[in-house]
């Protein structure tokens, strides 16, 4: 008779942050737990070459976009963010599993991570959709670079230099010239982050919108904007010397005066597989302190 | 032979804000340049008791929503917003003309009225439809009072009380408690008004979202939050005294602790009419002095 | 031979927050530690009739301020604003001890409060004069109303009513005509309260310095400006409804436009005694969460 | 009969912002009219060789300093804070000319600068000392590099790079340790440039005190802080890359992780003689267009 050819594991690909000291144990006991569960686990390459772990599978990025059904990431929202921009084209749903403070995005504890994982994988999981941006630096009419970013594109002035100005074009139209430090094109995602340090708003993760945070403006009307995220934003480099523009952790830095950025909602998305009972509000409340004020305190309005 | 009954004359209202010393002579320029025109002007009835006009045709405003075809509104962005409210369930295009210094909504000068009008009336104009926001009162689960907001709805304190508490609670899940001088929440075209006073970020009209705007709030991380304008928000009264809720001008007093303030996007919206070459953006440089920032100024950086 | 009469026993006086459950034990050991010390222990009338304690002596606040050596605050900050206040004239030393959260300015914990009394006691305390201001409510030139206040001097709008225009005054120099909610001009004791939720900055409390914060101000470029606390800061009532004058707890409603709020640095100051090792940046540390940021949190600028 | 020497006629030194098309004629107005005042006049030798002027005298900065009774400055803010950096261990009094739009600090309108320029030879002016900073980079306890600064001492990261980490000490006590885009630590001269672009208070220029200013601080309850003047602030460099020092508009890039920028005042001040009806509050009201808010726009509170 002849032989039934099992039906291939699904594979759910493991992505670790780097200098982590002690992070071997918990990421042994998640091998552990998910091949117990019927999984075929891969490492991604850079994290299996730097684990030095042996006798594991890895793969490259774009295999385990192309292969895994999940990718587990082990770190904190920069680990997070780095894999999800390379991910982001084969949409392979992202669990985040954070060791030390929870992050915005990588929302389960290490101490409850595999009732958690199971949970997850059995269904029980909250997805949510994240807009991703995509930039084309322009010269000349020809673009020179692209990127993706999750969290937020910069412009910004160079070290010692003085303040930028760009001109900002939003769908065709002229919104204005702006003097500053720079100019921060945020995601919702990326609302949490730098741009809600330059005095950014939060934008909920299912607002369709982009923000515009100028960086110590000049004018002191130059307040941040929400556009739609169907507006293309075009910021061109009036004056200033050393910009550069980032697109989440990399930093482009040849630009010209008359270069122009144009920034875009990207048609991939990122997807984040949470616990059932997640909330974006409750990560809020924990990562802002919205939930510890003070009630004896001099504050007498 | 039977008589040919001729087509009925398209109607348009005309609003003015009362109080404004000389504005008879522009008004009769606009009711004989309409008439020229080939339309029916009436008067909203306020207007016409206020202007003390003799001989001139006069109607309610729910008379002017069902029949007129739009309503010129002359005044400020005040006059502007008191007619959208009563209108927006006709849907009435309006059509701002303002006597002094342009408003955010009342965007074409007195002195190009007749041309502006002239263009807009045969179809040169830019049609815009603007969010308005729906607010119930509740107590113990009975509707007390209802109304709604072009521009917002803010929750605040009393003269000379501490400060209130709120419970905010968005789809259903709990966001936090805020304690402050009160709340604002915002449509896109009230994030120009007070809720960008109160720290708020600017919202283009075509995004659709909602700004949540603290006053004066206890916990520095409490940061204006935009949702989506689908979201239904409740704004639970937890402590504080002679707390009111306001809706544009109109105010309600009566609250109690334990109130909810329930709001959400109405079905109406409010269409306004501009000159075809009206621009948003142009309106917020004018108005926030964005073209106008010094060059020589002492600021080094 | 002739009696010697003994020296009498130096006063502390305790003042207590009202309404405060279980605070009778921690007082009653306050009261033991100090009578054993060799002090005479003194209630402040009013927390006497609260506590409704027998067989202990009260004095009235005048009393307390001419006889006492110390008043001993049990409580929040609240409370020590309150009592302050009254004993400014008199400079009595004030320390504070907290049941609670610690506050900005009662510093001790319930937990060390013996130790620390009797280390303040001995003199091994941080003495801190705080600046107080003094504000006078002119009408037609005569003085309708005085006060002082140890945080801040708020000038608001009612309930339900639009801006108030205010014209400030700063030692006899026109500064500027203000539209918004109100006008905060705070110490660097109120620096960290009402003043700071509004967008104030912090004042170390040994700077000679005055901040007045516009409460959501009309114009974004009316921002917080310190002047130096010798200054004579007038804020006259242009228009509005319902305006307010708050000094700190206190609330003044009878105003009128025209009347004008005279704001100046007391005479008095009050003399806070901390523990020797106590810091202000320690305290800011606490109460702002300055030493509580994440590390792994999704921003990579 | 012995001749008898004239008394040497009083020096008055003239510096011009270079670039400046079509600045000779002005320029030589004002030489006429002081040579007609029985001044003689002077050229700093940068605008000497800039302007390539023959036959006029021309002196070094020292020189000028040693030796002029005042001098004038022709060009914008920028213009007025190089020299007067370089003149203020010499306390020579600055009077300052504006070309284009007002400066903060030139405050001269070019069409008036005679009838101004007199009164103020003529001593119907305002005298005004502004406080200098004074800062040293340490580095094993040696110091590195020393400059003053009349605006403020800006620590900032490097392009493209993360966030800095800083530790701050005043008065040899802790503050705290900031995550952010940098510091800028300002003068009152300094508050009205770019610490107020970055959320800093204004400072009245006679206030003893200097305000730090986190840059896009990652803790939203790292707010500006005022310290007395007579402080000594010490920024001490944790983490980061590319960090760089500016002392107004000398940039310092040398930095390694662990140097110390010690800031102090100076004990020079820079002297500014302005028209006797100067007014800082009128020059408020000018450059941040207090007296220009819209009437009727919308604002409903």
């Amino acid at each position: 008779m002849s032989a039934v050819t099992p039906a291939p594991q699904p594979i759910i690909a493991l992505v670790v942050r780097q200098n982590t000291a002690g992070v071997e144990e918990p990421v042994g006991r998640i091998v552990d737990f998910l091949r117990g569960a019927g999984y075929r686990v891969v490492f991604e390459e850079d994290t299996a070459a730097h684990l030095g772990l042996t006798g594991i599978e890895s793969m490259s990025v774009a295999a385990i976009g192309e292969q895994a059904k999940a990718a587990v990431v082990v770190g904190g929202d920069g680990t997070m963010l780095g894999i999800a921009r390379q991910l982001a084209k084969y949409d392979t749903p992202l669990i985040g599993i954070n060791q030390g403070r929870l992050g915005f995005i990588t929302d389960i504890p290490i101490q409850n991570m595999l009732p958690a994982l199971g949970e997850i994988l059995e269904g029980r999981s909250r997805l949510e959709k994240r807009t991703l941006l995509e930039a084309r630096v322009m010269r000349d009419g020809e673009q020179i670079y692209c990127s993706v970013a999750v969290n937020d594109v910069v412009v910004a002035r160079g070290t010692g230099a003085g303040m930028v100005e760009l001109k900002l074009i939003v769908d065709g139209e002229f919104m204005y010239n702006q003097r500053s430090d720079g100019l921060i094109v945020s995601t919702p995602t990326g609302s949490t982050a730098y741009s809600l340090s330059a005095g950014g708003p939060l934008l909920h993760p299912s607002l369709q919108g982009i923000v515009l945070v100028p960086i110590a403006p000049h004018a002191l009307s130059n307040r941040p904007i929400v556009v739609p995220d169907t507006s293309e934003i075009v910021v061109e480099l009036v004056s200033g010397r050393d910009i550069s523009v980032n697109f989440d952790m990399q930093t482009f830095t040849s630009l010209q005066l008359g270069d122009r950025i144009v920034i875009s909602r990207s048609p991939n998305t990122v997807t984040f597989l949470h616990p059932h009972d997640w909330s974006y509000y409750h990560t809020l409340r924990e990562k802002l302190h919205w939930n510890e004020y003070p009630t004896n305190d001099g504050k007498l309005k």
